[in-house]
C-alpha cells in the first residue's frame, strides 16, 4: 500500500502545556520488523500529563501511548515463519485489527520470554522523544511481531487466550473498550494478579499456613498439612486511588476473587468524591451474582482506616493495591497494611525519596512490588476481564463508564487542558472524525 | 520441682557497653502457660550488639535471645489436651530438651495460625526490658506451648518434621549446632526460602513465563503453556553480607538449589576478607555431590558487580539476599538486581530513610521482602538443613565453623567487648562451666 505523505497528529512541544494539532509526516517502514497502523482510536491517559506538564523533555513529538487500529503496511520480515520468532511475524496480515501495549517489546529476548515485556531492553515508550505516539492518523510500530496483539485472531501469539467463547466475544466488543487494553486495564489486572499471587497472600488462598503455602517448594519439603480455620482465610484488601486505573484494578480484583470463590472484604479509597461516586456506579453495574462472596465499600481515607481496623481487629490489611504513585499514597498503604502484608504499587513514582525508614519496613515485615505493567504479557488475562465485564467497560459517557467521550483531534488541545484541570475524565480521540 | 532462688546471669545496664555477670533472681511460673527452662547453652548474637552499644533502652535486663535447655517446671496449663491450643500444652514434659525462637509467640492467634509467628501480637523479644533473656542459668518462657520447640519429640507441635530419619538424627546433633536454631539458621533459611518462592523467581522454577507461572491462579485462567528455553531458567543470585546469618543463608540456599536440582550461579559478597575466607572454608566442607549443578563464588563488592554483569549480559541478578541491614547493602542489592527482580532483606534495619527514589523502584520493577524471621515457623525447615549439613554446622573453633568457642559466664564481659570490636566471631556461653 502507498501511504499518504502527510497526516494530522497531536503533537507536544517543550517545555510544557503546548499541544498542537498539526500536519505531520507519515512514517513509512524503517525496519523489516515494523508495521504501520492506521489509528482508529487513541486514548488520553493520566500519564500523558507527566509529559504535558513538563518533565524535562526537550524534543517535540507526537503524543499518546494508547491506540487501536488496522494494519496497513508490514515490513519484509512478515509473512515468514522463522523458528523462535513471535508467531505474529508469520500470521499478521494487512487489514487485521490490532492493539499495542504502551511500550514496544521485541517478544523474543530473554526478558520478553520470561514474560517481563514491560522492561524489554529493546523497549521504547510510544509518545516519547524516541518514538512517535499514537495520537495520530498513522503510527509506526517497531518490533511489531512482538509488540502488537492481533484482535482479529487472538490465537496468533503464543500467549493468547484459548477459550473459543472469548475469541468470538472479542469481535463483538466496542473499539472504545478494546482501546483500554493498551494500558489501563492490563495495569489494573497486573495490580490484582500480583496481589492474589503474592506469597504473603497465599495462606488465604491455599488454606495452608506459611511456609507450607510456599507452592513450588513444598513438594520437596516434608511439612505436615495444617488446614487454616475458615476465619483465617478472609482476604482484607484495600485499593488506594480510584482514577481510571484504580477502577480497572478494582473490577479486575473483584472478578478474580469471584471466579476463585474467595471470601473477601475490599475497601476502595479516594479522597476525591467524584471518583468515589464513579467507583460506586461501576460496582452497581456488576450483576449481584458476579460480585463474589464478599463485601466491597468505597470510602475516603479516614473512613477507610477505621473500616480496616474494624474488619481486622486492628491487625490491618492482607494487602494494599497502590494505584496513585506518590508518597502520601505509599504512606497510607503502609498504615493500612498488616505485619507480613504486601503493598502492590503500580503507580508511576517520581523523583521523591521513599517515605519509609528501614526500621518501619523491618518491624512490619512488609513486602513491596513496584513497577510498570508488562502490558503485552497481561493481554490474555485483560481480554478475559474485558469480555466478562462488558457491563462495566462497554459504555461511553454514562455515570458508570470509564470513558467520558470520544472527540476529534479538533478538540485535542482543549481536552488536554480540561483533563489536566480535572474538569473531564478519560477522553478518546477519533483521528478521522 | 523447687527452683533455686538465685542464679548467675549476664545482665546489661543502660546506657551502653555495661555488661555485668551477677547474681539474679530465678523467675518462677508467673502464668499457667509459662515454662521454666534450665539453660544449657546461650548464644551471643550480632543483634545483641544493638542493645550493647546503646539503642535508647533505659532498663537493665538479662541479655540474650538464643538459648537451648531443659524444661524444669511447667505451668498448670500443661498436661491438658485443649482443642485449638498448640499440642505442646498436652505433650511437653519436665526433662524435655527444648529450643526457643528469639521471640515469644502464642501459636494460637490468627497471626500465628497463618505462620507469621515473628509478629505475634503477644510476642516479646527475649533479652529486652520486657522479657529477661537467655544468657542465664534459668529462663522463664511465656506462652511456652506455642513458643518452644521440643527437640526430644519434634512431632509434638503441629508444624513438625515428618521424616523419621530427621527425627532420629536430631538426637545425635551437638547442642552447639541445635543452638543455631534459635535465630541465625532459621533467618538464613527464611532468606533462601523467600527468594526461591518469590513470584519473580517462579518462571525459572516452573519453566513457565510470567504470568503463567502464577501458580495459584493459573488453573482458573486458560493461558497457553510456554516452556521456557533452558538458558532462560538459570538462577543468577547474589548474597550481600557474609556474617554468621549470611553464611547460614548461603548454606540454606545451596541446599535448596541442590535438592530441587535447579541450575544456578551464586555470588556471595562481603568487603571483609576474613568473612570471605570463612565462607570459602564453609563451602569447601560441603561434599561435591551436595553442591548442586551450579557455580558458587565468594567476592568483594567490585568483583561481584563485574561477575554479575558477565553472567547476565548486564541484565542483573534474578534476586539478591540482603543480610546486613544498612543502606549501603540495600543500595548494592539494587545495583545488582535485574528489572523484575527481587530483593530479600532479612537484615535488621535502623532509623535511616530508605535510600531509594520512587522512580528507581518503578523503573526496575523491583520487589522487596523486608523483616524479621518467623523463627518458630521455620524450625522444621531449619532442622532439616541442620541435619543434612552437619559437615558445616557440627563444628566449633575450626576454620569453617560458625562458632568460635564455648566459654563460661566468667568470660562474658570480655566476649561482648571482643565481639563488638570484631576480634572474635560467634561465641556461646555455657552457664554451668
Amino acid at each position: 500500500m502507498s501511504l499518504p505523505e502527510k497526516q494530522t497528529a497531536v503533537r507536544w512541544y517543550p517545555p510544557s502545556y503546548d499541544i498542537r494539532v498539526e500536519s505531520a509526516p507519515v512514517s513509512d517502514i524503517l525496519d523489516p520488523d515494523d508495521a504501520i497502523v492506521k489509528v482508529t482510536l487513541a486514548g488520553l491517559c493520566g500519564s500523558d500529563l507527566h509529559v504535558y506538564r513538563g518533565s524535562g523533555l526537550t524534543k517535540d513529538h507526537t503524543s499518546g501511548h494508547e491506540f487501536l487500529g488496522e494494519v496497513v503496511k508490514l515490513g519484509s520480515n512478515f509473512g515468514k515463519n522463522v523458528s523462535g520468532r513471535p508467531a505474529l511475524y508469520s500470521t499478521l496480515k494487512v487489514g487485521d485489527k490490532v492493539v499495542a501495549p504502551f511500550t514496544v517489546n521485541c517478544g523474543e529476548c530473554h526478558v520478553c520470554r520470561l514474560g517481563y515485556t514491560g522492561r524489554c531492553p529493546n523497549g521504547l515508550l510510544f509518545g516519547s522523544p524516541l518514538l512517535e505516539g499514537g495520537q495520530a492518523q498513522f503510527v509506526r510500530v517497531p518490533k511489531a511481531g512482538g509488540t502488537l496483539y492481533n484482535l482479529s485472531d487472538p490465537q496468533a501469539w503464543s500467549l493468547s487466550v484459548s477459550d473459543k467463547n472469548t475469541i468470538t466475544a472479542i469481535s463483538s466488543i466496542a473499539d472504545s473498550s478494546l482501546l483500554l487494553l493498551s494500558d489501563i486495564l492490563p495495569t489494573g489486572v497486573f495490580a490484582a494478579l500480583q496481589t492474589l499471587n503474592h506469597p504473603k497472600v497465599q495462606p488465604m488462598l491455599t488454606g495452608k499456613s506459611w511456609p507450607n503455602s510456599c507452592l513450588q517448594m513444598t513438594s520437596h519439603m516434608p511439612l505436615a498439612q495444617d488446614p487454616l480455620l475458615p476465619e483465617d482465610r478472609m482476604l482484607n484488601l484495600a485499593i488506594v486511588g480510584l482514577g481510571p486505573v484504580g477502577i480497572c484494578a478494582a473490577v479486575s480484583l473483584l472478578d478474580m476473587l469471584a471466579r476463585n470463590d474467595l471470601p473477601f472484604r475490599v475497601v476502595a479509597i479516594d479522597p476525591n468524591e467524584s471518583r468515589r461516586r464513579k467507583m460506586v456506579a461501576v460496582y452497581n453495574v456488576i450483576p449481584k451474582e458476579d460480585r463474589g462472596k464478599g463485601e466491597f465499600v468505597v470510602q475516603d481515607i479516614e473512613e477507610a482506616k477505621e473500616t480496616m481496623k474494624g474488619w481486622t481487629d486492628g491487625i490491618g490489611a492482607t494487602a494494599v493495591l497502590e494505584i496513585v504513585g506518590n508518597n502520601s499514597a505509599l504512606t497510607l498503604a503502609y498504615d493500612l497494611v498488616r505485619a507480613f502484608g504486601a503493598i502492590i504499587s503500580v503507580g508511576v513514582h517520581g523523583s521523591k525519596e521513599m517515605p519509609f525508614k528501614g526500621v518501619q519496613l523491618y518491624n512490619k515485615n512488609v513486602s513491596f512490588d513496584f513497577g510498570r505493567c508488562p502490558a503485552r504479557s497481561m493481554f490474555p488475562l485483560a481480554v478475559e476481564v474485558l469480555v466478562r465485564r462488558q457491563d462495566v467497560f462497554g459504555k461511553v459517557g454514562t455515570e458508570s463508564s470509564l470513558i467520558d467521550k470520544i472527540v476529534g483531534f479538533d478538540e485535542a488541545k482543549q481536552s488536554y487542558e480540561d483533563f489536566d484541570k480535572g474538569r473531564i475524565g478519560k477522553v478518546l480521540f477519533d483521528p478521522w472524525k
